[in-house]
């Protein structure tokens, strides 16, 4: 998805670099995340986290987890970390990165991630395009890099064909399932329903009665 | 699912016994499957074949393939096993067992079964009864013991809670996902419809507009 450029995007950025923080300063925090909150505890990322609905919810839901939105596009980042900062509710434990998931181990150290989150994530159909899908071993491999051994995995999708596929490239990676880690119309599963943040994409595609795939699996 | 009991299936399946081994003759026949069979070549065993349209539709269209529809129910089996009896085309390449899936390794030897199929298995939803699903692990060890290293197993159903618990199973036992090996909307897969050879269960849960979910992998 490619949100329309928002002129004001650029300079917001720039304002509230402690807010957002671009690739070359991720670099130069990895292994230090943990001093630009406000309390050292477990941190989770979201890789293409949009407009920022899941993880600003997330945020809110669990002040005992330091949240992470990565985001690739300016105007997309630009939002998502406005929203945040307008939003009542005093967010400590939420910061972005606006920067190129693939990118992953130079801003993370080993462990330093708890959790990472992938949601509709773009599908790019095309076989030439498969390196590109952020279920791609390549990403994988960067994702094993950041999380502990045992570290999570979530993702969720309404795109059949990339849900297909990235079961394919777990299994292959060896990602594995987490027990009851598999839901495969997640709205009319009301257990696991109980704890779910929507995304923006979510809620669109639900509303359309589209089925919302996730799967949950971990790193060895 | 069970059938009304039907007062001329045993006698018919005594005197088709040819047709319709009962598991006391499967078990005599361990090793010498080929030996029943028209030619000599590989063996593919459905179980839970049902009233057998999908077995008998296979039969006619692989003729170089020898099948076997498992089933339990002997109103089931002696629906399919008349169904194929009547039919005009002469299948020299079918035949039945009436039996228990759960014996399949007192049946066959190692190798003597090239591919299982298990379309819309029983559900068996209730958590305790999880070791009488199919897709079980003292099952999936069963049908381990009778197939070739690589060996395939091809899985169809329209029940959600019943695809996700076996993609979980299939994981944790080892049986690896085929390329291409997975569809969450069997129907919607122009491809993958090519080939595809329609169940009983399988007609009408598709024309009601269910996603039929299929998965095919493989033995180590
Ligand atoms: C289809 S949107 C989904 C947004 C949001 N997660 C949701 O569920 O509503 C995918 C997002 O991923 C971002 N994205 C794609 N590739 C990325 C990458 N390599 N690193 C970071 N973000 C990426 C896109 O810019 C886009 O904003
Ligand atoms: C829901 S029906 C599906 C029939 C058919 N395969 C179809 O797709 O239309 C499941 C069938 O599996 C049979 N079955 C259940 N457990 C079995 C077992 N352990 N061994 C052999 N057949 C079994 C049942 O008797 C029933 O006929």
């Amino acid at each position: 998805m490619r949100l329309r450029n928002k002129k004001w995007a650029r300079p917001w950025l720039v304002e509230h670099a402690d807010l957002v923080i671009d690739q070359e300063h991720a670099v130069a925090l990895q292994g230090k995340w943990q001093t630009i909150f406000a309390a050292e505890q477990p941190i989770h990322v979201e890789i293409g986290t949009g407009k920022g609905q899941f993880i600003i919810g997330m945020a809110k839901k669990y002040p005992s987890i330091n949240f992470i939105g990565m985001e690739i596009q300016d105007s997309a980042v630009a939002v998502a970390a406005r929203k945040a900062f307008d939003d009542e509710t005093d967010l400590p434990n939420l910061k972005f990165i606006y920067g190129d998931g693939a990118g992953v181990e130079t801003y993370f150290t080993t462990g330093e991630v708890s959790k990472i989150y992938l949601n509709f994530s773009d599908p790019w159909p095309k076989t030439r395009h498969e390196n590109r899908r952020l279920t791609y071993k390549s990403f994988l491999s960067g994702y094993q890099a950041v999380l502990p051994k045992g570290g999570e995995l979530e993702f969720k999708t309404d795109n059949r064909g990339l849900f297909e596929y990235s079961l394919y490239s777990f299994a292959q990676y060896g990602v594995t399932f987490m027990p009851d880690g598999l839901s495969l119309n997640l709205h009319q599963d009301s257990e696991k329903m109980l704890d779910n943040v929507e995304t923006e994409y979510e809620q669109k595609f639900s509303e359309q009665g589209f089925p919302i795939y996730k799967f949950t699996g971990s790193f060895d």
